[in-house]
């Protein structure tokens, strides 16, 4: 008996570390804008595209996403589903003193200051009335709660209404 | 005796399943010098920057970062331990028409073709003669065999002494 009492802590230990090891956050605790702050990991999230702004922008981001948009994207499936959520970590985009001096020649330009960090997140029942998608902005880790600009993500993406208002496109 | 066989065969069965969630390629298979090959799952390892060349290279990348590249990074670890392997994907940095178009203004940078996928691995033995670090580029899933190229690769980065040859910063 005392055997099969060590065995059956081993496997409950086992499938601990088993659960462990494939838990996720929910879609509600990886929700920014139901909770205010950023979802959790998103920092090691797989990398989607970079893109640089011009014109009074001057910004240079990578676009990010957890595994149910890297999946959508890698499958081209439009829209996106529902529990997509995309990261867009914004800086500045600087020349880079340093690598230019070992260059030799003005050519680098790197991340500068972080500006803000943007998710989108779909959910086609919750955020309905914005085609689906829901908005979040952080600046140094703080909400953005102005309704009015979250209002301008949305307006100047729903302008890309063919690809389900999203900009980026995988980079192979 | 028979549920002591059973259980046996559950902890077996929990135990392969616990090794294959955490099993990571050897080192010597996630040497892309070694193998020939682009280490297992480099396209998913965690977001380090992203830069932009001109000059004459016009060039935008990604830069990305197996665990223990990153965990050096984060604790600004400097030289880089044996172990890290940092790849740098590269694309064409050329003018987004599409998203210009829906901005109204020319302003949207975007990567175009990619034109390589190059790797620095450390591992202060083996790449002794490079400051312990090898060098390989993959171009379309095809390793480059051209030393003086690659070479070359060490001669810049080792201008970068300072940093342990590394130019990326970790974007915050």
């Amino acid at each position: 008996m005392k055997r099969i009492a060590l065995l059956l802590v081993a496997v409950g230990t086992l499938a601990a570390v088993v659960a462990g090891t494939s838990s996720s956050p929910s879609r509600e605790e990886a929700d920014p804008i139901a909770t205010g702050k950023p979802p959790p990991g998103y920092r090691d999230w797989s990398f989607i595209s970079v893109t640089h702004e011009e014109g009074n922008l001057h910004s240079f981001a990578a676009v990010l996403g957890n595994d149910v948009a890297i999946n959508a994207f890698r499958e081209g499936k439009l829209p996106f589903p529902d529990g997509t959520v995309i990261a867009t970590l914004h800086y500045r985009h600087v020349a880079s003193e340093e690598n230019n001096k070992i260059f030799g020649r003005a050519q680098s330009f790197v991340p500068g200051p972080p500006t803000n960090v943007q998710f989108m997140v779909k959910d086609s029942t919750k955020y309905a009335s914005t085609a689906g998608w829901g908005f979040a902005q952080f600046n140094d880790g703080k909400p953005l709660t102005d309704r009015m600009v979250l209002k301008s993500c949305f307006d100047c993406h729903a302008r890309n209404k063919d690809r389900d208002l999203i900009f980026a496109h995988y980079a192979p």
